[in-house]
């Protein structure tokens, strides 16, 4: 149902009949005694079975295209093969382009710790500046936040629009803050908000070397390259020639994760020359080399259009799932204040916003009925919103008919804090 | 051949025949256009071959034994049923051993790193004490060394004597250094000179906690916990239950690389509960899980003595290699004082000391002739040997015939340095 808008016209007496309708709906959903979880882009066990002809997939035939067995120890760059498969999906060449083990997240905390302790691509250590900062854009992945938390670098935030990070706020905060070693992306399908980065943000991104200090890395997380939901494909400008012809050093990263296997894929990095350069000798300290057998089994599964064929796969499970968000969303809040959200045409996740002050009463109330979301806070660096507003919703892992579940139950829980807080204010 | 000993009685005349007929000798191999390599312990093609199972072990099953989707994220901890296989491969609990990726030396990396960075178990972080050191017995492990200077940390060097590190030595070194926070340990046929160590050692380690700082770390790289190429097995006193009662954190390691694929295979870790846990909650941050379809593999062929029928495999591959070089080091040197080398009953490696001042001579000799060794100065920090005397031969990859032709360079090589040396001594 959709409440009457705005909610500031009703009396308290029309409040308190609303108030008492929705306790009655948000009790039913807690005597359905629900076990539902919305919380983190897992994909759906349908989705997983599209590439089970992994497992067996060599039949006993181990060696690389350049002959090499795959079974021994070696090759920190990982195999060519897939390297340029990593490469197409970041749109750089594969030369500048390495292949690693199942984490891209990995590959992520080495960079930032290798650029923190270490420098990397020539330029100094980031430690060796004293306090050092990273933009983040918000709302944003709580695990890249996560691993500039733990390694001590601050965070400061930039607003995520429909077409991109504020640039006028990132270029700003550039050219007067030179402690700023760095920048946060996930510029297609964005985590949470969907949208894809526009040619005119990517082009200014691409030009933020210039205004920076040396050792200034954009963290391009291209995490759902080709992870599109709606039948067109939001284009993305590749930012490597760009980012090449300005100097501007860019670390991209990719992975299978959400493409074959979520816990048992490969990844990718790409840069620079230098950039790949001096991460490989670092790596070199740390491991001897990627697990190339199950690099080999990725370039057989994703050959000769087995990618294209896979992503096809997602879609037709995926789409229903957001559809189920929007049509929830819609049916109780279009129109309606209480609740903004996006409408992504990929990626993993529907961004909401409440009232400002809600959230974690919208998901204290969805966790006491069985429902599991995202807490309040997660798509902010140090858990803070300052709006106490943003909810990551996360519909793929649940079957369509969870989804459909869930989502009545936190559609009452907006609508239930939403009255329950006009009340007080009233 | 032998030469004449001790070469101190030969007349000037006599070296120099000998040094002519070396020289007509190592001219004959420079004239066979070699190229054979005793770098590294990598296993051969026939070793690989025995776990070639692997791929396609599954049959499309992916759940673990308590129904959990090892093909989707989560699971830090690794499978239950494959850190039970590390527990016994370490001789301590399941609950204490982590399962990770296809390298141990990434989770070596990581310990040093948050022990360094963060502290663990509770202890302060190292670097917060300013320098600190860590014990080294050598000849050692080149990527262990590689580790420590790469994070700064200082390494001391003890004698690796016939039944483990001299733990006189590094019991005094403890008493004496408050900067000392950890010691380096390969502690069944040792890389390189594959002694095991003893009863008497492996409970003096154990107790090296109470001499120590909070904070100080035994590094247990049991990387060849089960490689006996001997029949019968060099026993290892377990030191799990003995640290345990001692306060001492001890970190074990061992890897599944030189049992199954060396590049693909699958890590442990185990320690005190508040060890593991430490290292886990910091993963946490790098990660989000290992790669469980892997594990998954690892359980199913190395279940129901799966690993013992290997490990025959193994041994009855490598044991002929491993004569081959004592046949050929006996052969020229048996008696003799130009060269002492270890008789493994296990391991990977056959360490040899040259006269001092010698191999590098020998290392740059052999390469001219085609045969690739480990550089001189490897198996110690800072690629240092101060006698230049240690060489690491890795028998393991190259064919049997590759390894007796090798040898026999080999042996030439060190003949004529030390028929060289002793003229220009003379």
């Amino acid at each position: 149902m959709q409440l009457p808008a705005p909610l500031s016209d009703c009396s308290p007496a029309q409040l308190q009949a609303l108030l008492a309708e929705l306790q009655r709906d948000y009790q039913a959903h807690c005597d359905a005694n629900l076990a539902l979880d919305l919380t983190r882009g897992k994909p759906s066990t349908e989705q997983l079975d599209l590439s089970d002809a992994l497992d067996g997939l060599l039949a006993g035939d181990y060696r690389a295209a350049d002959g090499s067995d795959c079974r021994n120890y070696g090759g920190l760059h990982g195999l060519a093969e897939l390297r340029a498969v990593g490469a197409e999906l970041l749109a750089t060449t594969p030369a500048q382009t390495i292949a690693g083990g199942s984490s891209s997240l990995t590959l992520m905390y080495f960079t930032l710790l290798f650029a923190n302790l270490f420098g990397l691509a020539g330029a100094p250590a980031w430690q060796s500046r004293g306090g050092v900062k990273i933009i983040c854009p918000v709302p944003g992945y709580d695990r890249h936040f996560a691993i500039c938390e733990r390694l001590g670098i601050e965070m400061v935030t930039v607003a995520m629009n429909s077409d991109g990070p504020d640039m006028d706020a990132v270029e700003q905060l550039l050219a007067s803050d030179p402690s700023i070693v760095g920048m946060w992306n996930v510029p297609k399908h964005s985590n949470p908000t969907g949208i894809t980065y526009s040619d005119a943000v990517v082009k200014r991104i691409a030009k933020l070397g210039q205004l920076a200090q040396p050792g200034f890395l954009v963290l391009w997380d291209n995490a759902y390259a080709v992870h599109d939901i709606a039948a067109s494909s939001d284009p993305l400008t590749a930012i490597a020639p760009l980012a090449e012809a300005a100097g501007t050093q860019v670390a991209q990263f990719a992975s299978t994760s959400k493409i074959t296997h979520a816990g048992a894929g490969v990844s990718f990095m790409a840069g620079s020359q230098a950039l790949i350069d001096s991460v490989v000798e670092q790596l070199g300290i740390a491991m001897i080399g990627p697990d190339k057998v199950n690099q080999l089994r990725h370039v057989a599964l994703l050959k000769e259009g087995g990618l294209a064929k896979i992503m096809d796969g997602h879609r037709a499970l995926l789409a229903p799932r957001f559809a189920a968000v929007e049509q929830a969303l819609a049916a109780h809040f279009s129109g309606s204040e209480l609740l903004r959200w996006t409408r992504p045409n990929g990626g993993y996740f529907v961004s909401v916003d409440t009232l400002a002050g809600l959230a974690s009463r919208v998901v204290a109330l969805a966790a006491a009925a069985g429902v599991k979301l995202t807490p309040a806070g997660a798509t902010f660096p140090y858990h803070r919103d300052p709006q106490d507003s943003n909810i990551r919703l996360a519909p793929s892992f649940p079957s369509l008919a969870d989804v459909e579940k869930t989502m009545q139950v936190f559609c009452c829980c907006v609508q239930l804090a939403s009255v329950e807080q006009q009340l007080a204010n009233g």
